[in-house]
């Protein structure tokens, strides 16, 4: 299909998070391993990719070696590699290391962002204009990625007028891109209308299965107007199977979907689901997404027998 | 959320097939305790419960003993006990063990349908056609489910007009509804489009996750006017872990998302999670269906602490 579909943008920003977002939580990957999927996911098409973090690899050991996959990997012309930074000392070794784009993370629920980084709100948006600072000297752009935008563990739903002041406060600091992330899968079409009244459609989403609604609202965001989208490629990050986590929704099952409504992406799912084939090696296990399982619509599996249904 | 939600159907029919589509495929649970299951299912305000199937227990073993649960469950006012007949003398059996409804299966694929049960489409048609007198004889309503209604894994995408005159032929049969099921995931929203302007909205809806696309799909479908809508209990129905399978979408799942939508089910999400504990129990492993695991979107259940997203 390649008509477009009514009330759906005609074309989406896919941002790959799978090699940061996606094998944090995994047992690490070398180094090498990583820029080789980096570069698999490149080459199918993907052109935004957030590749490392600058985080302490005592705290997160699976994030080592940043600088070491950026200098092994191949950016093609129009890619864009972003580096995840927690602090000033973060971001001055990511923009050392010539990176395209930073990804910042505050937590619209004051006690997640507490239980994550032990600090308040305002601590975090004091050291995300600091980074900002930095970030537009460097003449690089920074994406602030708003954990929790559609509720939290902590105190449930979160008013839509304080995510949209919290975007607003982002805005000013000079974050030149806002993402909203549902962090534990709290999202629904009308959580999704609520707050994307009060913060505009110019937001990236970033959505997790954690209640196997990830895909659902990304779809039902498209409706309302949002064309920048997180996926990890096989559905990586957090535990699929662990109560209170799951992964982010796979890069294959969206593409496959987008793909199937005629909404352009530039990514090949063919190729897309060989750089997932990778993914599922070096972490060494089966991968949550469905479509890297079973593949896409018209591969012509033939299922088991069942009566009905 | 008790506003309903602009575009979507005030009310939805949730139809569990959990005892029936989900079971058959596990290792046989006792008549006793399916009927105590389904005794649960009531409980949470389901109305309409596919609980047996009269199939030969030496091809279902899990589906042994129909008339054994019919005979132990206690139907509420207002309930509906549908059985799966797959012949005439199924039929006979399910119309003397008392039951309200009876469901029979065709393919929309003659691939499908020959594999699955040895018959072209208009021999299905044919032992559809015997089995609707039965049950108007009886005054039994008849569902037919039209299996691979949105593609099929042998022949691929399935003319939308194909499945348009197989509907109206079911009708002109005496079936008194119509459910299209996608046995094997290759729905999405433009697929359905083009299959609900061919058949109308007066349909019910059987989704399966093979892709992870079930619960969007019904959400598109709802959209689209779809009222009626098959799930199954912990999203029970093929291994949601094996190529090629998928469960179909969770009771649990649907439920919670049309709660916060504000549609009306009937339905208590509460005590719908006591019964899918009780179906974890029966068939001894965790569920599929995400909000069997997690809980509602306001469970506070706290989360793993992660950098970003």
């Amino acid at each position: 299909m390649t008509a477009g579909a009514p009330g759906l943008p005609p074309s989406v920003v896919v941002r790959e998070v799978g090699p940061r977002d996606g094998l944090q939580s995994e047992q690490p990957v070398a180094a090498a391993e990583r820029a080789a999927l980096i570069d698999r996911l490149f080459a199918a098409g993907l052109r935004r990719v957030e590749a490392v973090s600058f985080v302490s690899p005592r705290a997160v050991p699976a994030m080592a070696d940043p600088v070491s996959v950026l200098e092994a990997i191949h950016v093609p012309a129009g890619g864009s590699v972003a580096a995840l930074v927690p602090n000033e000392r973060g971001a001055g070794m990511a923009l050392e290391a010539g990176v395209d784009e930073l990804t910042v993370t505050i937590a619209a629920s004051p006690g997640y962002n507490e239980a994550n980084v032990a600090m308040s709100i305002d601590q975090s948006l004091a050291a995300i204009g600091a980074i900002c600072r930095m970030a537009a000297t460097a003449g690089v752009p920074v994406d602030a990625v708003v954990s929790c935008a559609f509720g939290s563990p902590y105190e449930g739903d979160i008013p839509a007028g304080v995510v949209g002041a919290l975007v607003g406060r982002l805005r000013q600091l000079g974050a030149s891109a806002v993402t909203l992330a549902d962090t534990t899968g709290m999202a629904t079409p009308r959580v999704l209308d609520e707050v994307l009244a009060a913060t505009g459609d110019d937001v990236g989403l970033h959505c997790h299965e954690t209640r196997g609604t990830g895909l659902l609202n990304v779809y039902a965001a498209m409706e309302r107007g949002v064309a920048r989208v997180d996926t990890s490629i096989g559905g990586l990050g957090g535990s699929p199977f662990a109560a209170g986590a799951a992964g982010n929704v796979g890069t294959e099952d969206l593409v496959a979907l987008l793909d199937d409504l005629g909404i352009e992406t530039g990514v090949s799912l063919e190729r897309l689901l060989e750089a997932s084939a990778m993914a599922r090696d070096l972490v060494g296990h089966e991968l949550p997404s469905r479509v890297a399982r079973v593949g896409p619509r018209l591969a012509l599996a033939p299922v088991p027998k069942e009566p009905g249904g």
